[in-house]
């Protein structure tokens, strides 16, 4: 316990949010000929995990307004790539899943972002993006609102 | 360069959204008693650090609309917390500083949020806290839109 490591951890806090707003408008110029937002992303890859979800279900894993969502499910069905069918456990909840072409795009897009991420932090050791995972891991655990 | 190495920044990646939700919430519950909003702590934050801004300046800074920091400066200058003078090298645009009360409330303000984060991520060492760092500074050097 030192207050200078209080000072560190604030440190890392304070990159976090900046590193949000940049990368999120990387991932959106990426996305643009896919005619896929950033939010659509967020829904199709919560889906590629997860397999099938409701509305408020994926809402709550990324921590997004459900009208939002559901906005988001509604354009992802329009271009094909997600579909829905009903939901056995609760009538006016709907279950949402990828089609073979959300699938695919999504794995599509993925392996383009991998690829690029990997020429990023070259000055940076393996060893060290490791700890930064456990870092912001066990930051995420502890720091709850 | 392996795949590996990207699906690793990927997940560093991932870690910030939450950790930015989170961590905004935690502060945000900090300062209720003190009448200050997350972006009010932000501009007292740039102003602590910087001394005397526009408003323009503050907004870039902080990555927000300019429309939404002309807000928080009016709310901070309510509360006597900021105080603003003609900017001689620019007559529409005013010079904001901190008064004597904003600079002692960001000091106390800050040494608090210090303290609370002294006692997080005790599992980790302080250098892989050093090496969260330097990783997500190298990400945000890296990652422009």
């Amino acid at each position: 316990m030192s207050a200078r490591r209080g000072a560190q951890i604030y440190d890392v806090l304070r990159e976090t949010r900046p590193l949000v707003l940049n990368s999120a408008r990387v991932v959106e110029a990426a996305l643009r000929d896919d005619r896929v937002s950033v939010g659509m992303r967020a829904v199709l890859e919560v889906l590629a995990g997860a397999g099938t979800l409701t509305v408020p279900g994926i809402a709550q894993r990324l921590d997004l307004a459900r009208q939002g969502v559901q906005r988001h499910v509604d354009d992802l069905g329009e271009l094909g790539l997600v579909a829905v069918r009903a939901n056995p456990a609760h009538r006016r909840s709907l279950l949402v899943h990828l089609t073979d072409t959300g699938t695919a795009l999504f794995r599509r897009i993925h392996d383009d972002e991998l690829a690029r991420l990997d020429q990023l932090a070259a000055d940076c050791t393996d060893d060290e993006i490791t700890a930064a995972v456990k870092v912001l891991r066990a930051l995420n655990r502890e720091v709850r609102g």
